[in-house]
């Protein structure tokens, strides 16, 4: 049995050249825990039936609709919609047991799938493992010569942590249940199994309740989910075999709650939720019996509406300034021997862990909540990295992952894909410390996002997060992760993702025409700012009215086209002026970009949307023709003027900036063109 | 007052060149029946404001919603939720009174919309006006360099035709109500009112029946709307102004039917509705009573589901071969003085028309339902073409066109625009006759259509059929027309169409890759073959088995590329050697295809659904160098060698061949290039 080791293998040789023909690792994310790959395919035609035996529930019978539909789109096949006899079926489905009533951490998601050159089986012990082994069929399937068809291999699959979520942050944002849905569909094929879901923060509050209407009705300028909408939301999450985890973060970001309630506060208020001023940043009153009582009836609600054990109550980044300011409180905390607003929270948390598990919950919240005061059943997602998650385990309290997977700060795949939950301090826990380890989450926090440029945002990136908690931890191979992630990109898409087409709606939208390919040729080499630049040097407070319809929306958070044109420059640097494919390519691509700012800065001033994009073309074109005349010199064995490089580094250096909130992404390697005309051997002048 | 005749020649005007600066004209489709144009803007940001008044409808809260949403994907700009004080909004609606209960061709769609520098209000009679308003209003939304705006205009707008359809056949291939429900966002986006739904045919029986179950049950393979789903979709469609006219066709076209229900054929059976087989071709009996009796209990049934007063029993094609050959259908005849078969479709249609009208329905027909014995009140939908719709009309029937509609012809826009419901017979009708004729519709026939490529060939073509019957008759530059059409092609985008988004997901499903440059530009220059070519000459029988994945399946029914290289050639040829911009335009695009086969080729054998596009591949660029060869001879001022014109007829007369079902568009074009260098004034050899 040739394992995983074999594809690690073929994978360093394969992702080095262009890829004559695909091997089933190469079709796949997450990478399986175990696979043998086979020489032969499985031809998949008009004739393809699958069918379904052992345990039966009625939702497999949904997977099964879902996946004749996902195959579709990925072949344009339709299938007879009735199904044949399961003994000749193509693709058998078989599951050992039915599942629990409440999806949980314990379930088994394991799966083994064999593919032969005349059927496939899918082995399942439960329907959760039989969702994750008809994903890893359609990842399969490719189109040949002869038709459609799946590689030959053997897989036996399971998780490496059991809690692989995304954060879906719909407060700063409001985001459809349409939009919501499809993200949905994207986890279902990375193996994501927890929606993590914001439902609430100062922009708003995005669930009706009730039981205390005021919260939606004042909290949420009518963006908000209606419970019916949720139940129906969390069926289609279960039906992926996704938990729908609901956070609402108090007792600070709650603004949209005292709006309605303002008795809550620490503050007097009034407050309200309009997104003209963010200048109010009140927090609930630990002091008084009625917020208790008040959230008594709020979780009972909630403990209700959503069925999975874990209730997220946020708890992070309180800021005390209401309490500082409040007399009462602070007599409150003389009284009871309170000493700092961090112990005052830690008394709130308390008492909202007795409410949540009153209520049959168990809790969950964000770093801050970690106190000694906690029992040990609450479960802490830190932001701060592995090393608060690792004193948490040490501490006893389980513990997931959200440093370094968050996916606003546009951070590149290869950056989220080097964090795994078990390096750094976790790394030396015992193995006891080590389970309390579940897993971890990427987090779309929405300052920046809207129901347009969401899937752009999350995907293919969460996939390698994904891959992350789901593949073994030896699956680091970085450019066979960014060739497997743009495999996935593509398949995303017949999920009805649009994060590759939003980018051409919306420069249409930018231009005002469909004719956008030099437009798109800029934006396919620029990156929007990381971290917390734009928010941080933003002009004017950014809300929920900004619009959000510049090319920093639209711009993909990794430029593919700058990655690609960088490891070209790294191949032809080391290889030298005998490599002339790279140069060719190389010098193609710099023509290219020359080329563009003379036909592009005409069209820019038509458009308000486009005007700011200037000095980035110029700067590229710039870059070009200096990259070009790098080229020559290396090319011609000669080496440049005195000072010609260093003449360089002021275009360099400026075009390093950013400019309407975007890098552009080809400066390093045209930098490194300039560097090595210095760096010739046996040049001569 | 400069009334539509101005912006009539300023369209003829501006069409010969590209246009520096939007007018209002030129963003709308259909055009108005009276605009005058002004010079200012209407300045388009966070500011804006909606407002309603008048009378009040909750259908007009929802219009507004669906406003801000389509708002928002123009110009990525959101708008609060919450309306403000009315007589500051900058978008006021006025309505006067309230829509009759179910929506009639006697209703009054007219509206005015003004819009100045400060502001802009439409006012209009009904709800119905005021959704035409809002989606003038928001094709008129451009942008500039100082952002968004709409063109100062003073619009007074109403219909030519009351009844302005799209016909949809989702009984060929199901097409889910998601799908339609983007269409009717497309039907209303170009002010179209009538949705006629092609519910059964042999191939699929597609409403739930509670009183009839075996239709769905047994004839429609599962794939048919629950009676809910019906329920919903068409106040879906009422909400946007659109009659839905249900078509269940008999007594041919009724394989589906008669699978459950054979007691009600003309032939023992028994019948499937499987994909395997069409040689059935099944027809009710007309001459016993329980088939009467059935249609009955059917028509109450779908009378009380669909409120449009107009009920549609298809009623073409009749097949007489199973009366032909039923001894006792004979002897009824005999009995009856029952002539041929006609007589006894007409008398089918006598019976069927009086169980229609006694369930409150008008009945509509296809041409054939046409006989002296039926009332007067029977509307006649024309296949056949004005003729027989002008007949029609002498006779005292009331008509709608649908010949020169067929979107599935994939003709081009510019013919289907050419014709005029009022043309050829029906131009000699009296005022009166003339009343009787109400419109037209465009025809989806679903034989070739999935859910994936039905907006593209339903859009943006039947734009200009809706065009056709909104505005005047003398709205008929083509030129102008067409760069309208492309318009208004990338404002449907932004409802979720997917007319173009398809094309591309397309090629890369066909070639496995997201690397389609190449591939695209080969199907921007080919279309699929006219008529019923690919129908006629399909090698083995076309079902909804069938995979359409094909590029034949995903190329425009138009080529725009290729549209606008003939125009340039013909401007080349026109203006001489002397116009150097379009030889310089010519030669980039020569250059282009003829590069292309070498690049494509290799590519090609990779793929199964590729492959057939070889012969195409070569053509092209075999044909482009021959048009390069031929610019020479022209820009040189040179004659080319005796016999090198005919040389090349060969090939061009190869290329003219339909290859995958599909047409090579610029042979034409490149045709008249080399028939150039044989007409030039003053050269030597």
């Amino acid at each position: 049995m040739r394992h995983l080791i074999i594809s690690l293998f073929i994978s360093t040789f394969l992702s080095a050249s262009s890829f004559a023909q695909h091997t089933l690792t190469q079709s796949l994310m997450p990478m399986p825990s175990s696979i043998v790959t086979g020489n032969g395919k499985l031809a998949i035609n008009q004739q393809f039936t699958f069918a379904l035996t052992g345990y039966h529930e009625p939702w497999l019978d949904r997977a099964r609709q879902r996946f004749l539909s996902q195959f579709f789109r990925r072949t344009g096949i339709p299938l007879h919609p009735d199904s044949k006899d399961p003994a000749k079926a193509t693709l058998l489905v078989n599951v050992e047991h039915g599942s629990s009533t409440v999806q949980s951490l314990e379930d088994d998601e394991s799966y083994k799938l064999e593919i032969t050159t005349e059927h496939a089986a899918i082995n399942a012990p439960s329907p959760l493992g039989a969702l994750h082994g008809l994903q890893t069929f359609l990842q399969s399937i490719e189109v040949g010569p002869d038709g459609f068809y799946v590689p030959t291999a053997s897989i036996n699959d399971h998780p490496r942590f059991p809690w692989r979520g995304l954060l879906i942050d719909v407060a700063r944002h409001f985001i459809p249940l349409d939009v919501m849905k499809r993200n949905l569909d994207g986890m279902e094929a990375v193996k994501m199994n927890v929606l993590h879901w914001h439902l609430s923060d100062n922009e708003g509050f995005r669930v009706e309740s009730k039981r205390l209407p005021k919260l939606h009705e004042m909290g949420s300028e009518g963006l908000f989910y209606t419970q019916a909408e949720i139940k129906d939301f969390l069926e289609y999450a279960h039906d992926r075999g996704i938990r729908v985890v609901p956070e609402f973060d108090i007792p600070g970001h709650s603004r949209s709650w005292v709006v309605g309630y303002p008795e809550i506060a620490s503050g007097p208020g009034p407050y309200h939720v309009e997104r003209t001023d963010d200048s109010q940043d009140p927090i609930l009153d630990p002091t008084q019996e009625k917020t208790y009582k008040f959230l008594d009836t709020f979780v009972a609600e909630m403990a209700h509406l959503f069925p999975d054990a874990y209730f997220h109550i946020g708890g992070d980044e309180g800021d005390g300034k209401q309490w500082d300011a409040n007399a009462k409180i602070q007599e409150y905390m003389r009284a009871h021997n309170i000493k700092n607003n961090a112990d005052l929270q830690s008394y709130f948390n308390s008492r909202l862990q007795k409410i949540v598990e009153k209520h049959g919950k168990i809790m969950v919240g964000w770093d801050e909540v970690l106190h000694p005061e906690l029992p040990k059943s609450v479960v802490v997602q830190s932001w701060r990295g592995q090393k608060s998650l690792a004193a948490a385990a040490k501490d006893g309290y389980r513990g997931i992952l959200s440093y370094g997977y968050y996916l606003d700060l546009m951070w590149t795949a290869a950056r989220h894909y080097a964090i795994d939950p078990m390096s750094d301090d976790a790394a030396n826990l015992t193995e006891e410390e080590k389970k309390r380890i579940l897993g971890g989450e990427a987090c779309m926090w929405a300052e920046f996002i809207t129901p347009e440029n969401i899937d752009s945002r999350i995907w293919p990136r969460a996939g390698v997060v994904a891959e992350r908690l789901w593949s073994p931890q030896n699956v680091t191979d970085v450019n066979f992760m960014y060739s497997r992630m743009n495999d996935l990109s593509r398949k995303l898409e017949y999920l009805g993702l649009t994060h590759v087409s939003n980018y051409s709606a919306s420069l249409k939208r930018m231009s005002g025409t469909d004719q956008v390919v030099e437009l798109g040729v800029l934006g396919e080499v620029v990156e929007p700012v990381k971290d917390y630049t734009r928010m941080d040097t933003a002009p004017a407070l950014v809300n929920a009215s900004t619009p959000l319809n510049r090319m920093v929306d639209a711009a993909e958070p990794e430029s593919e086209k700058a990655r690609e044109f960088s490891l070209l420059v790294d191949e032809y640097v080391k290889g030298g002026s005998s490599d002339l494919r790279s140069a060719s390519q190389i010098r193609s691509q710099l023509e290219q970009w020359k080329s563009l700012d003379p036909k592009l800065e005409p069209t820019l001033e038509k458009s308000y949307l486009m005007k700011e994009l200037r000095p980035i073309a110029q700067n590229l074109s710039a870059l070009a023709a200096v990259g070009l005349q790098a080229l020559d010199y290396l090319q011609n064995g000669s080496l440049p003027p005195e000072g010609w490089a260093s003449n360089q580094a002021g275009l360099i250096k400026n075009s390093q900036k950013a400019n309407a909130d975007l890098l552009l992404m080809v400066v390093s390697p045209i930098e490194k063109l300039v560097a090595a005309t210095a760096n010739q051997q046996g040049s001569t002048r």
